[in-house]
């Protein structure tokens, strides 16, 4: 994130935007559509609502498919609402397979049959066959625009077949798949062993074993890991059995794991990672207060403790005044053990196998930070009101947060995910209501008990 | 994260402790050494320290190298410790080029000469120009092996060139890149074209235009969405002059994106993103200690505020039962906005242009949402405490709060990115000093104002 590069898409955001403000909507017109779709559904998201409509309105009819397909759900629920039936067969017509049936699964159904049916015998059923997949396993990611091989002919041949092919030849294919008679997979050629490999040669001489193929009902974010973890640009797919289904490609693995990446970072506020950064106010403001109730409980449980021990709080005024330091020194801890968790369990090197470690390591992080913070938060609450007994008072329940904080951030995670609840989004609220009722707990309870 | 689906790798390693833990631990390193380098380079991750070291002994040498690219850095740094220059020299002899350049920025600065020396001239001098580019740019990323072509020739010329290129050919080549004698970049030849393509066509007939050669310089993020948005497996990399200078794959992009989700989510609790789940227990503590630190000053600074109003609080306890929830709604609800506010920016989709739509949306928002639950809050309080003048004051401080909160979310991060200081890392802590501090001041200010 250099800031000394200025970004192109920023420089011509600026210039768009300066046509739409002098009004010259034709020209904008031009430039819009000259622009690649992904990036045209880029500029949409970076638009406030109305002059995204402006545009939208601009943009030529082929081009309105891939752009709803690279949009985020919200922004392209806001596009498509005033859309007919005739719009998107126009929209659905230019599409690939596999984002075909991305936009399909968004359609009203009236509008379903109508672009299923206009398409041929060959394309629907592919496209049926695709929309029985759950969107995030593998068979959801997957396009069924396979080239396949058989293992006894010569690259030669296989050069032979694909000129033959030429234009039907899948856009971006970098491997074939080689299948049996059964449509089982056996291997994968890729184009530039192809290209470079001795033309006598038989497609079993020169295919490649290593690529196992994926399960179809593996989930998307193993596809995901499977892809980082082996370097590949394409994957075959296959069911129980082993016969081939299809391939996924990388470009559909990068948005699972920038998804992946920004639910974890915005599943911490509570928003989800499909959130219009220019939604519309009161559908902002009924989501924001979903989160902003759940927590508001969280923060009434914490008054109730402090209330439980008013008599306290009314002959040492001090307490208040330090109280807030204890819950959140434990809140802060807590939350780095829980993000090491999280991140963890996302990648699949956090399990109960090994919990263990992280828990005890996780304690004696929290007792050493404990120790020495509770010393100098002891040390200046000490000097502040002048009271030994004050000092020792909150040395002691730091110490205690802490390490309540590193046991709760460690296997609070691990809990909400064995318990099928989503750690990236309720985490960070459970963890803050432990840190905070312990925290006022401990410090509270204590004085009430010692400071006499 | 379905839980329904067993993750594979969990199992090796689950059969793999069991191993470790029975001490049989040559058949551990035969099914070690089976696997991918960045399958090990996982496992390693997943395992306490101890455990760590044992597995990394049992590594065959020459799959040393790949490991260790794939590791984190503090992990490697770790693994590296007690590496002499021949175990260095024998894990970079079977790197690639790009990920040998990546490892020699690791190494200590005696074993880079002994290992640079002992490459052939062409191979040093590449490794020499890509040690030349920051890591974070186009140039760290890239490549130089790319396969360059004349577009006056025909395919069939190219095919014969590839063929007799053999086991030269580099591995995942996806495209050719077409040059004039000057070495400047003219289009793209993709391999599925050249197959599928007549054998009597020219490149310059067939070659792509589409896609702009990247600039040495451009920022890695700036690389990422590129690839995101034209869904390609490789792009070239030119110099000022137009000049190819080599390419980057798609497999180093995703590795972008996956670090790019990480900072975010892990510099909201002040951790890096190559945080070692495992890292020694001191280590950790020290590391932690900042941020706890750097939190500290902000609970001293909130604790500083409570304490200007303890006349006020020894006379009405009820404020300090109910000041936390005004300082915790303050926070949330402008977490939520800095959420999205860093996201944007992460994406490129918010900047100077369109920070004021973001900024009235949000203000809206928090208007509104201050509203709802200045009542909910004012209703509860009051009956609670059984008093309207307290309700008044809660619900106002709330309002007042929710709206700062949305303020400072909204421009806190684009302030910071002005700045040069990195919002992922800064901005949470910010902004919670804005809305405690805030939310403190707000409802006891007013509190010794109108409470008499």
């Amino acid at each position: 994130m250099s800031a000394a590069i200025e970004n192109p898409e920023d420089l011509r955001m600026t210039r768009l935007q300066e046509i739409l403000d002098s009004g010259a909507l034709r020209s904008a017109g031009r430039l819009l559509n000259s622009l690649a779709p992904a990036e045209i559904a880029h500029l949409l998201e970076s638009l406030p609502q109305a002059k995204r409509e402006i545009l939208w309105r601009l943009v030529d009819q082929e081009l309105e498919g891939e752009i709803l397909v690279a949009v985020s759900d919200e922004v392209r629920a806001e596009l498509v609402k005033d859309m007919d039936a005739a719009s998107w067969a126009a929209a659905a017509e230019h599409l690939d397979l596999d984002d075909l049936t991305d936009l399909v699964q968004d359609m009203p159904e009236t509008v379903v049959d109508e672009v299923l049916s206009a398409l041929d015998d060959q394309r629907r059923h592919r496209v049926e066959t695709m929309l029985s997949y759950p969107e995030d396993t593998a068979g959801g990611l997957m396009n069924t625009d396979t080239v396949t091989i058989r293992p006894e002919v010569t690259l030669d041949v296989v050069l032979r077949y694909l000129r033959r092919l030429g234009e039907d030849m899948p856009a971006d294919t970098d491997s074939l798949f080689v299948v049996n008679r059964d449509d089982e997979y056996l291997g994968v050629l890729p184009l530039w062993k192809l290209v470079s490999g001795n033309p006598d040669d038989t497609v079993a001489e020169v295919m490649s074993l290593a690529l196992s193929p994926l399960r179809v009902d593996m989930s998307d974010s193993e596809v995901a890991r499977y892809f980082e973890t082996h370097d590949i640009n394409s994957a075959p797919v296959v069911d129980e059995r082993g016969r081939l289904l299809g391939r996924i490609t990388v470009d559909d693995v990068v948005d699972v794991i920038r998804e992946e990446g920004e639910h974890q970072f915005m599943g911490q506020a509570g928003l989800s990672e499909e959130e219009d950064m220019f939604a519309p106010v009161l559908a902002s403001t009924r989501r924001r207060a979903v989160w902003l109730g759940v927590n508001l409980l969280t923060a009434f449980l914490a008054s109730w403790v402090i209330g439980l021990f008013q008599d306290t709080l009314a002959k040492y005024v001090a307490l208040a005044v330090l109280m807030p330091i204890v819950a959140s020194m434990g809140g802060i801890a807590g939350s780095q053990t829980l993000t090491l968790a999280i991140r963890g369990i996302a990648l699949g090197q956090l399990t109960g196998k090994n919990a263990r470690h992280l828990l005890f390591k996780e304690l004696a992080v929290g007792a050493l930070n404990g120790l020495i913070w509770a010393l100098v938060v002891g040390a200046i609450a000490g000097v502040w009101f002048d009271s030994l007994a004050l000092a020792g008072l909150i040395a002691t329940a730091i110490t205690i947060n802490l390490l309540l904080a590193a046991f709760s951030g460690a296997l609070l995670p691990l809990a909400l995910k064995r318990l099928g609840i989503d750690p990236a989004l309720a985490g960070s609220v459970l963890l803050t209501t432990v840190t905070d009722v312990c925290g006022f707990f401990a410090f509270l309870g204590l004085a009430s008990l010692f400071l006499k």
